[in-house]
Formats: structure tokens, sequence, C-alpha cells
């Protein structure tokens, strides 16, 4: 087994082209065909072949390298993956077949936000970064856009300075999940968003309260929650919101763990999903699938985030203007059950409420 | 908003000590009194300080720069992350309060799995790395070796050359969730594996085998399945499980996806979980207890891990032997589920066959 350095030599061999072509393959240079740029480029990666960044780092002053910046939280022991997995992997998909490479900085949550971040720009880590979890204001943001460092952020910001972004449209997933859910009969809609210092929760309340609006209904606060989203808040809030006089016929679950929180609290109540309450979930992750119901969910691919994220990315680099790199998605509704309500058929449990 | 650049000066500032006080409290130096080491250190995460790594590296010649390796697949869209958020932070954990910082390269399915770890090393982006999915005869440690690059796998490895390893004990945990099915009176156990190659798949099976063997059972190689453990592949192993004439009583799932899929292909079945069959997870990651039913599964701290990996790579690098670097833990049972079998009064389903 080969475990030796491969070098463009190899590849030469490999490959039977001339150095120059496979160099300039390489570099995606348009007088090598295409044909031929693929080939070296498809032997590069399968050989394992690392350019000598040294000397490309060295003329260019470059790092070709990213860096995402992930908040880590050190003190949890019972915490979810948010789906990260899927994100990095999508950015690694852009990267594939140019120079740069992906490192991940964690943001741990109970050091200074910026500390990670100060650590990217000050040694010089990255050529540019790409940051989740925005704020409105985000000091973040405001400290890249003065240190002039590229940057891409999943979810906007509502800062002044134009940056580029890539964000799914909360808005009309939450507007959609409540206009679905007030469609099939429903008046009283919980709604479990993440923490409220999230713009994208901002983004996902304003759409519930535009559903809600436009079908003439009241804007219950005691209807609208806030949490970290994990199986076990699910639950709980689901129990709360069950012991209210008035309680919700329906629940929008922002992701799956708390969805799978809210049927199991389902079990515990006595409550069949369908019968005695509704339940649909948005940032579908593949699993909800297979949950007792499966449950309709919104989904909007964290891969395909990742991809345009890393192509924005490097566009930013390569000096286009912020406001060219900003890029808005749909999600997409995937109807898993027929969540007609009140149930044809069915007798309303006592707890429903006058509704 | 404070975003300049926090120096030495600033904890001088703050702390009211001397300079020499704060450089050598940020050392750990023991002629500094533990409290006052505590304070500048304390102080030093509040407002984020990053010292001055430039200088540092280059008098030492070291990155202080931790390296994980994470298998990537950017061709799939349907899977589950897998705890390597909770694996990370817990390396975190370990190295708070140290000069050291960790950074993530990714190990892609579909490249050279040479490819990333040739980058961290000829590049020299790290002092150490941590290697995860080990198996038996493992190509990325004996490059590692080869390299003379300090390193811990999680996970061991068969190899001649000892090195350091954290590891939880797999042979243990099947042998115990296979002993639990066996003596609540099981005889047709399925055992949902991971992919053959890892490592952990195998001592999985060994204590399987073992538990078996010793209650004078049968090994029939069609109750042992190895697969990615997905949801999706939960339910259809289970489903093509039960299609058997003398079909599993009961299954051990390797993680709680499969675990998942598993409780949904029971629902397709018409099967209830204690009633027609039984199910156990091994590998716990907070969310079955949620599930309906909850499960009882066996559980080992990812965070713990991460800790303990930090831990034992810092040593590695600071030359402590590689054989004292080797750690076993064994899984906790989390009883959640009476899974008698048959159950008391129950009326055994046709399918169940002759146990």
């Amino acid at each position: 087994m080969r475990t030796g350095k491969v070098t463009l030599k190899t590849l030469v061999e490999r490959t039977g082209l001339s150095l120059g072509t496979v160099s300039r393959a390489l570099k995606d240079a348009p007088e090598v065909r295409p044909e031929t740029r693929e080939l070296v480029k498809q032997m590069a990666r399968q050989l394992g072949y690392t350019p000598n960044l040294g000397g490309v780092k060295l003329r260019t002053g470059k790092t070709y390298t990213l860096c995402i910046v992930l908040p880590v939280d050190t003190r949890a022991q019972d915490f979810t993956d948010s789906g990260y997995m899927a994100l990095t992997s999508g950015i690694h998909k852009a990267l594939q077949g140019t120079l740069y490479s992906l490192i991940v900085q964690p943001q741990l949550m109970d050091e200074d936000e910026l500390a990670g971040l100060r650590h990217v720009v000050e040694a010089k880590v990255a050529d540019g970064v790409i940051l989740t979890q925005t704020r409105p204001d985000d000091v973040r943001i405001r400290y890249l856009l003065e240190q002039g460092m590229p940057f891409v952020t999943y979810g906007r910001s509502e800062l002044h300075t134009p940056h580029a972004w890539f964000d799914t449209d909360h808005e009309d997933m939450a507007y959609r999940a409540t206009r679905r859910l007030l469609d099939k009969g429903h008046q009283r809609i919980a709604l479990l968003n993440p923490p409220a210092h999230l713009l994208y929760s901002r983004h996902r309340e304003y759409g519930y309260r535009r559903a809600l609006r436009e079908a003439g209904l009241p804007q219950d606060p005691a209807l609208m929650t806030a949490s970290e989203l994990s199986a076990a808040d699910g639950q709980q809030l689901v129990l709360q919101l069950a012991a209210q006089p008035d309680r919700p016929t329906a629940f929008i679950c922002a992701n799956e763990y708390a969805a799978l929180g809210a049927l199991s609290a389902f079990q515990q109540l006595g409550w069949q999903a369908g019968r005695d309450a509704c339940l649909i979930a948005t940032d579908d992750s593949n699993i909800s699938a297979y949950f007792v119901p499966p449950l309709t969910t919104y989904y909007s691919s964290l891969v395909d985030a990742g991809t345009a994220l890393g192509q924005l990315l490097l566009r930013r680099i390569a000096g286009v203007a912020a406001e060219q790199l900003q890029q808005l998605t749909c999600a997409e509704l995937l109807e898993r059950q027929d969540d007609r309500w009140p149930p044809q058929g069915a007798v309303l449990s006592q707890r429903a409420g006058g509704s």
C-alpha cells in the first residue's frame, strides 16, 4: 500500500501527459481541453494529490484555507447535532477541484464570542470565513467587516453594510406551515421557535403572525415559545401548552428533535397525532419520515446550503461585491400525512377546548 | 462594544498585576499562586485573549493546533450526524486553559483516505492528530507512525506497533445487551451492526457471539447485519429480518437512528414493541428516551470521550510513551423499559415462531 508523497511527477507518470499540461490542467487553464483537465483532476483526487501549497502560499500570500465558525457548547451533555456535518459536507463539495481546504473553528458558548474569530483573523489562519447562527446586530459580522476579512453568513443580519449571505426563507416557511394548519381548520396553533436572539427565529415569527393576521385570528403570546429545540424542550413545552385552559390543537416544531419530544409528550397525554392534535416540523433532516406517525415537514437541503456558502465565499475572495452575493432559497413541503382537523368521524377529546 | 485586540497589556490593566505575573500565570508557572493563576486565566477567557502565538510558534516550531480528522460523505443527502459535535465539544473541554486550539480536517469518502491527512502532515498544520472510525489494519495509523506525527485514535487497531487510543468496550456492551435479552427469554436475537470493516463492529460481534455461545445457542449469520445505521437502514433490515421463517424476537441496534427506523418498521408490521418484539440500542445519544416507547440503551458519553482524547494527545505530544496512553471505558445501562419475553399474559403473534 502506497503511503509516499504524491507529487506533480506522479500525475505526469500516471497520465502520460507533460508536466506543463498537468500543471495547467490543475489550474483549470482554458488552453487545456476540458476532457484533459477532468482526467488530470480525477487522477489527482484518486491519488490524494496535495499541491505543494508552501510555494503557492509564499508567492501569493494566501492560505488557500476557508474557515467555518461553529458554535459549540462544552457544558451540554444532552445536545443534538445540528446538521453541521451536512453543512460542512456541502462546503467540501464546493471546494472539490479547487486548491482550497476547509477548517472548522469552534466558537465556545462560555467564551467571548469573538475569541475564536480573533484567532482566525490575527493568526491569518484562513482567506475567508463562514459564520452561522446570525443575529440582527451581530458583533462577529461587524468585526469581520472592520477587519476587511472576506466572509459569508448562513443567515442574514440587519446591519446597514451589505455582506454576502445565504439563507432559507424562514418567514415563508413558517407562513406556509401556519397556513396549512389554518386551512385544515386549526385555530389555536403553537409555535416552537428557536432562541429569540437569532434572526431566523424572528423571521419565523413574522411568517406565523402574518398567517394568523390574514386569517383574522388573534396572535396569542402564550402560544409562542423559544427554546434550544432539544427533544427535552419539545416534550416539556408541549406538556406546558397542553395544560393551558384553551390549549392548542396544532404545533409547529422548528426542528425534528423538538418534534420527537412533542410526540413523546403526546404519548404521555394519551393523545394520538392527527386525532387529538396535529404536528408539523420545519428543518427536516431526513429522520421524521421514520417517526410514528411520519411527519409532514418543510425541508431545505443543508448540503446544498453548504455548497452555496462555499461558492459564494470563493467569489467574495475573488473580489465580487458583497451585494451580488446574497441568495435566498425556499423550503420544500414534504407531505407525509393527511392532517385534516377535526378528523372526520372522530370525537374531539374534552381537552381540545372550544375551537 | 469592544472589538479591538486584547493583549497581555489589557490583562495587566484589568487585573492590576505585573506583566511578569500575568505572563507566568498564563503559562501555569508553579511560582504563581493557584488563585492568581485562576484569576488571570478567567480574565483571559472572558476577554477572549489570544496569545501572540506567532512569536511562540517561531521560538518553539510548534503550531499549538490539534487536528481531528472526520469522515465526510459528500454524496449522501440522507445522513445523520454521528455525535461529532459532542466529541469535538469534549476535546475543546480538554484544551481550555491551554494554548492549543482544535481544527477539523475532513476525510472525504470518495478520495484517497490519506489525502486529508497528508495535507495536515505535509503543510505542518497541527502538532497532533485525532483519528476516528479505526480499522484493524488502518493505513492512516501506519502513515502517522511512519511520519512520526503524534496522534491518538478513537477506537483501537490491531497493528503491532502500539499507539495511543481511547475506546469504549464494545465487546462488553454487545455481550451485556445480548445477555440481557437472553435472560428475558429471547432466543432469536438480531444484531444490527456497523460496517464490518470497522474494528468496533468486530468487537461487537465477538461480544454477541460470546453471549450466544455461553447460552448454548447457535450463531446464525442470517441474524447478523452490517450497515451505515441510518434510520432507512434500520427500517429496511427489520422488515427483511421479520420476513424470515424463524424471525427474530429481539433486535440490538448499534445506534439510535437505526433504532428509530426499526420502530418505524414495527409500526408497518403491526408490531408493538415489548409484545411482538423487543428492541435495545447501544450508543445512546440522549434521544431514545423520547422514542415511543422509550428504549433501554447503553450509553457512553461522547463528550467525555472527546475530553479523554484531547488529554491523551496533549500527553503524547509532551512525550509520554504511547503504551501508557491507552484507555478503555465501559458503557452504562439506561434501563427504560421492562422487556420481559414473552410478556406476561400476552398472546404471542403467529409470526413469532417457536421460541
